[in-house]
């Protein structure tokens, strides 16, 4: 993996799943709530010194404040969160070995067959965590995924801060 | 059981307990809150292409958006569960071995005797999981119970789409 | 147990840390919520049935809902519950081997001390759960304390019944 | 560590991650809710009696009510909660041993750094918990870390009370 990490400039995430732990948390109004992790934050404002930093969900309700409170990029993909990811690929002029991508629900499949180095959470849905294409994480959805893929960064950010390519 | 799959096609959920992890969330002012998972529902979206899925609770507080959210039906019956599904298996033209049932609490426990295919998360009453003719699911409520009922599914999900049934 | 279950008329629960996992969500004004579980509230209605319910807090917030909620009696007592218990028990004309009290926190100790059939949490403070006069409970608070209780009291109820004393 | 103790007279506590589980709860209108175990306030009131407690934390939004609920310091710093630390305990008067240091995450490195006798919650970021220099806890983050805090002062507080410094 050490030499997938040297490509990579582009960290895509899923949100509800993988920066919450998939729950939503409704009232008798029908409004939402979602809950994040500040830890999974922390590690998210360092990484966006690195890396360009991109959240898609095909949920907009909560999500959309999210990337406003990171200072990140947030797009809101209902139908097709592949055709999405390929179109900003293209406007990034990014190839998929420079996409480093994290997603655990159905909707993501699609995304971890575009993107070779794909993670999910321990507890993605099985088609993904019993998958052999994509790394399963030790973190739970909302228990540190984003602390994680950052303990796996770490030493390529060490290799580019030496290297003066920060 | 893959023969009883045959003949489902309709899928009855419980809600509290069984699509939430049984928490309803009070406010100063008596107001209620529940959390959903993402997964959840995005596995209820996939079945409801195959089956009939009908939600029947005890409870009418944010569950009533929970039906419109999934585009499925939602009844909301506070006294007898067992006397309303009969009720609604009568309309449907339904047998006991066309129903899956799911339920995690005392209010189930008749409905569970009147489905044979009755199934209650792991973390259900004792009088459910602990008795014999009721399923108990690996995931507790709230944490997948419908992504493993879809997984339970889907064998014979591919074997009605393979002999163009679907 | 089983002699001591004999004399009860008369159950207690303290409500944060036995009917909630003890968490208290707090909003940007100061304003309270907790969380309750379904399955609780069920095994609550059907104890009411064959004893006193009475809830006893040192918090108002939100819990004065729920002895409305389950239409059982409801205290708020900030300052000394052993007292409040006390003079409660004089009104029924109760003796401590009448009552049976769960409680699972520093302001619940006195009122264990006066009560000798008394239970906490597995997740109560220490002093409590590693005392030799209470008996700690499988279930953490608010994940099932109540229809734990409801377990212990069942053969005794079965008994009541039985004898035409229901 | 007794030793260390008996030059404690201030508790420093971070409050996300460490008096909640990290998680903070956001609604459609991006507002904030956190929540906090009454255990843990049941702790530090009885803790507020033999010590001075101060919180400092990045976070403002719901974190200054805590201060006012409990009744104690409140300090809201975003920037470089180590230079305000060295700032208060020089008004104070205290030396980096008279202080007892709580914090979870990357922000919070820095004042571990500077204070001897530092704790981190079981599931604090790896360079905390992994570090040589903190006294992992049992307890996660908002599952009783004041409570484990109390019990490892509750020698030093008898000894006190013992000698009369009370």
């Amino acid at each position: 993996m050490e030499d997938a990490l040297k490509k990579v400039n582009t960290l895509v995430f899923d949100i509800d799943g993988v920066l919450t732990d998939g729950r939503f948390y409704v009232d008798e109004l029908g409004h939402f709530r979602k809950g994040f992790l500040d830890k999974d934050f922390g590690a998210l404002r360092i990484l966006k010194k690195y890396f360009r930093i991109v959240l898609i969900s095909a949920s907009e309700k909560v999500n959309e404040h999210v990337g406003k409170m990171l200072g990140v990029l947030f797009y809101y993909e209902p139908n097709d969160k592949k055709k999405k990811l390929k179109e900003l690929m293209q406007k990034w002029g990014a190839h998929p070995h420079n996409v480093l991508f994290v997603g655990d629900s159905y909707v993501d499949i699609k995304c971890t067959q575009l993107i070779p180095l794909s993670f999910c959470p321990a507890d993605a849905v099985p088609e993904l965590r019993n998958g052999s294409s994509v790394v399963t994480l030790k973190a739970k959805g909302g228990e540190g995924v984003a602390v994680e893929i950052y303990e796996i960064l770490k030493p390529e950010i060490m290799r580019r801060r030496k290297h003066g390519r920060d």
